[in-house]
Parts: C-alpha cells; structure tokens; sequence
C-alpha cells in the first residue's frame, strides 16, 4: 500500500515517525513547509514535496482543523481512501470524490518530545468495511490500542481531552507563574503533580479530590483570593466554584 | 525524642506511617476520632487515645486548618517543640507557650493511596537553630528533599499546589464526567494524562501548550461550547480566555 502523509506539524512528524519506526514505509510527506518537510525528510528518510503530490492509496491530511478541508481539495484521485487526524470534523468535511475516512490519535504531540506510539489510542471511522479493515490493521501496527468511533463520539472525546490535557497543562503554565513570582522552583512540585495523576490509576478522580474548596476551608480561600489577580484569579474562582458544586458544598 | 502525632486524617496517618517505615517509634497518636485512630493504631502498631495526649518532646499537629489553633492549645507543656503541618498557616497561629514550628509536606495525601514518602519536600520553619536542626534530621530521615521556608513563601507553595494539584484533579473529575456521559471508558485518557506530566520534565508548560484555544480554533471552540453546560461550560471558557491571554491572541 502507498501511504502520503500531508502536512508539516507535530501530528504530521509524530505519524511518519510512528509508521516509519514499525517499518511501514511511506511514499512521501508533502506539505507547503519547505523547512520543516526537509528536516522530517532528513530525519526519517521520506520523500517529500511541496508541489507534486504522489500517488498513493492512502493520504493521511495531518493539518490544522481549519485547513483540512482546503487541504482535502489537492487529492484530485478518486480511487483512493482519505483520512483525516482531527478530533472534532466529521470525515464528510473531506471535499473529495475518494472515500472517506477519520484516523484519530488520542494523544497531545510536541515534536521535541518523544513518544511511546503503543499506548496511542487510535479511533477510526470509515465509509465501508474493507476500508475499517485496512485502518484497524494499520494503526494496530502502531498501537495497541485501536477503536471504531464516530464522529459524534469523537467530537466527546476530544473534548475530554481538551479537559484532561490542554488545559490540566495550562494549569501547569499558572502555577509555574506563581511559584516563578516568588523564586520557587517548579521542580518542587512535580512529585506532587506526579502523585495527582498516579491516584486517578486507583481512586476515582472525584474521590480523590483534595484542597481547601473540598474543605470549604473559607479562611484559605479568601487568603488565596488576595494572593492572586487576572487570570489566575478568575481560574481560581471558577475552579473552586465547580468543586463547591460538585460536592454541593 | 518522644514524638506524638495529632489529628486522624490522611496527613496524620500518612506522617505516621511514614516514621514507623523508617523505625521512628511514635509515643502516641491523638485525636478525636476513635474509629480512625483505632484503624491507624492497629495497622502501624502505635498506641493512640482520644482523651489523654502524652508526654512528648515534640508534637506534630496533622489537623484541618481551620482546627489548628484550637488543637493547639490541648498542649499545655512548654519545654517542647510543636509543629503544625499547614501550607498556609504563621507557625504563630499555635496558641501555647512552647516552641512553635512549622513541618510542611508538600503532597497530596489519601489514606488508600501508598505514597513513596521519599520524594516528599518538606518545608521547615522553627523559632531558633537547634529546632531547625531537630526538624531537618527528622524530615531527612522520611525524604530526600527538606527545605527551609518561611510563612510567606509558604503561602505562595500552597497556592502554587493547589493550580498544580487539586484544580487539575478537579479537572479529571469534570473531564471524566465528560466521557461517563458518553459511555467513552476515562482508561482511554491515561496515556494522553501522563504524556501532559512527562511533558513537563523536557518542556516548559507554556511552550508545551497543545489545543483549540492556543491555536485560536474558533470553530472548535465554538462547537465545544455547545456540548457543555453549567459549571464545565464556566471553566471551558475562563481555561481558553486564560490561555489566549497568555499567548497574547
């Protein structure tokens, strides 16, 4: 089977490198990123091009949701399967006479950070059953973890993931701002922050939950409240609100 | 050194249990609670009463917050240490006449949870050096990790905790929420939930950040919005201001 990755960014280079490391060859990577297709090309050894599409049997189009379906319109083939990377389109987004298909990696990529592809979940959806097939052999070459999905439930999952990931880390970037205002390094906290995410492996997230909220320790509360301001106020607040509800405090 | 532990929560177990793991004898421990001292006592082999605290050269009040200065003033000795284990607390919100401390273990304690109580920093504050230097070898016998820090620093350690810790299991309570109410198993989000923390440790999380808000995928947000409701919907929305406010969308 030919395989084209399209794209440039960290899906893109994550997805090469996960086929290329299992041995799957792919026909090329192509993109409008002259720069970075070099450096994945050189890194991986993948043909790449920014103006001539080869042909292929599949495309992968690992883009930026608000580009997938101009992308979609390069692939003039017909006889050939598509599939998308995004969480949250439908496979019909894809502006094409091919057949269509979602191919969605549950897991949040930096290129500069290297990846275990194993424990990837990856959720299909396809037009018909011999498409399904050749996905779920595909990505069971890469994962272990390979499940059908369709576009209404995925749209769910990326949104936990959304919860769970983007912005757990973005909890991260806050509280790194504090304790940075005070020279307190972050590193202090990471066996913290490790214990945080090894707990939900045994306890349920919301049995596990600790914190002046849950304690409706007010006086802490209020304290905290004068520590902060802007963003980080307007989380806090939030944040303790929603503990508040959920334990109906 | 007698040593007696006050209170019968999770830090007052946990504290225990981490002495009687590094064959610290403990004298007693004290509390209210006879259920859960009896439990604590049988496991760790310790007496306990509800009624008569012990004689001891120091005293470490593992308490709520808000029961500290209260509990504090049981201890009516004063030629001896006592130590509260508060993040947010003056060590001068003990109330008697003996030499007061604070002893801050900077983790998340749950009782069914076992804890490597060597990766604990702990944050030590006394009134002179000889108790400083009680304290750092006791704490040095537990973890690796013993520092010294003053209320105000403290404070900012707790609240730098709380984004860090208790706010991002909040998150993982709301996101499994998420996925229960589409029958989608949470196990599906661990390997995503790990990678955000490994990331962590080669990546600064600011520039790790992944997702709709830090792209500006208007109509991802835009569409999440609408699956949400109530307090999900609350933080959906200050998570995203507060991350294109970061990156200066």
């Amino acid at each position: 089977m030919q395989i084209v990755i399209i794209g440039s960014g960290n899906v893109a280079y994550h997805m090469a490198k996960a086929f290329t490391q299992k041995g799957i060859p792919l026909t090329q990577i192509f993109g409008r990123n002259e720069k970075e297709l070099n450096k994945i090309s050189e890194e991986l050894n993948i043909p790449y091009s920014t103006e001539n599409l080869e042909d292929a049997d599949l495309y992968i189009i690992c883009v930026s949701d608000h580009s997938v379906e101009k992308v979609s319109k390069i692939i003039t083939k017909k006889n050939c399967l598509v599939a998308h990377t995004s969480g949250s389109l439908p496979k019909e987004i894809l502006a094409g006479e091919y057949r269509k298909a979602s191919f969605y990696p549950l897991q949040t990529f930096s290129k500069s950070k290297e990846l275990d592809y194993e424990k990837i979940p990856f959720f299909i959806e396809t037009e018909n059953e011999n498409d399904k097939k050749v996905l779920f052999e595909l990505a069971s070459e890469i994962s272990k973890n390979v499940m059908e999905s369709n576009h209404e439930k995925r749209k769910y999952i990326h949104l936990t993931a959304v919860f769970a990931c983007n912005f757990v880390n973005h909890l991260f970037s806050r509280a790194k701002e504090i304790s940075d205002s005070q020279d307190i390094p972050f590193d202090y906290f990471l066996p913290l922050i490790d214990e945080t995410v090894q707990k939900i492996y045994e306890i349920e997230p919301k049995l596990a939950q600790t914190g002046p909220a849950v304690r409706n320790d007010v006086r802490v509360l209020q304290l905290h409240e004068q520590l902060l301001k802007g963003e980080s106020l307007d989380i806090y607040k939030v944040m303790n609100h929603s503990i508040q509800k959920m334990y109906e405090l």
